[in-house]
């Protein structure tokens, strides 16, 4: 498949390029992000390549968040973080930088780290009637 | 229960507290966060009451992602965004603050925007050896 031999993370999969396995089974592969944002970054990916949520099926989704809890867990018994952050990131202007679907596990520690999010709320900029809005505008399209 | 009790967002499961629902079924809930860090942030969540990842099942887990393709897929429908962040925080650390698991779906929009990511990449501080210690260390804990 030529999508697959363009992949870096489809030749992750089937091994053409090295990294350090965390999990493997028939549905999902998780390794370690190089760039270890935190100690104990790690990827989960299908290994069927998907390039976004939206072109995910539902199967595909199943199964690949169905082994965050036994990894998230596996890095909290490894390294103790005081959080995680589990994110996925979708669109470059999202900060999607490999166009195969992954999740990222992000181990939070006290002190220095490599994650925060910018988060700005607005609550007062919208009226329970706006929020209305915008949920049936949305849920017209489910 | 006196967890359901408790918990916010249960209260907005079963209607003791109003929500501008996006989408229901069986397994989880999905309305907007009144926070609205983006305009059309959605929140997943699973009807069963769980506090985080680490206490979640593999079934919890799948039915509750299974459910993110269709409702990015409807936010995009109706907004257009640039790209879509999916983030689940465990921890207060990690910027959890209802204890309840939940999905926010948070699309992105070009100019100001009121997420995004602090990410500082670590790749020159790890050797091939140490990423394969930290994911050999993980993996005995799965
Ligand atoms: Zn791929
Ligand atoms: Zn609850």
């Amino acid at each position: 498949m030529s999508t697959a031999h363009d992949c870096i993370f489809c030749k992750i999969i089937n091994g053409e390029i090295p990294s350090a396995k965390v999990y493997e089974d028939e549905e999902v592969f998780a390794f370690l992000d190089i760039s270890q944002v935190t100690k104990g970054h790690t990827l989960i990916i299908p290994k069927k390549h998907v390039e976004n949520i939206y072109e995910t099926t539902e199967e595909v989704a199943s199964n690949l968040f169905a082994r965050v809890p036994k990894i998230a867990n596996a890095i909290k018994k490894a390294y103790n973080p005081v959080g995680i952050n589990i994110l996925n990131n979708n669109g470059t202007a999202a900060g999607q930088s490999v166009f195969h679907i992954h999740i990222h596990l992000i181990p939070r520690y006290d002190g220095t780290d490599g994650f925060d999010a910018k988060w700005i709320t607005h609550n007062d900029d919208y009226s329970t009637s706006d929020l209305a809005d915008i949920a049936q505008k949305i849920a017209t399209g489910i």
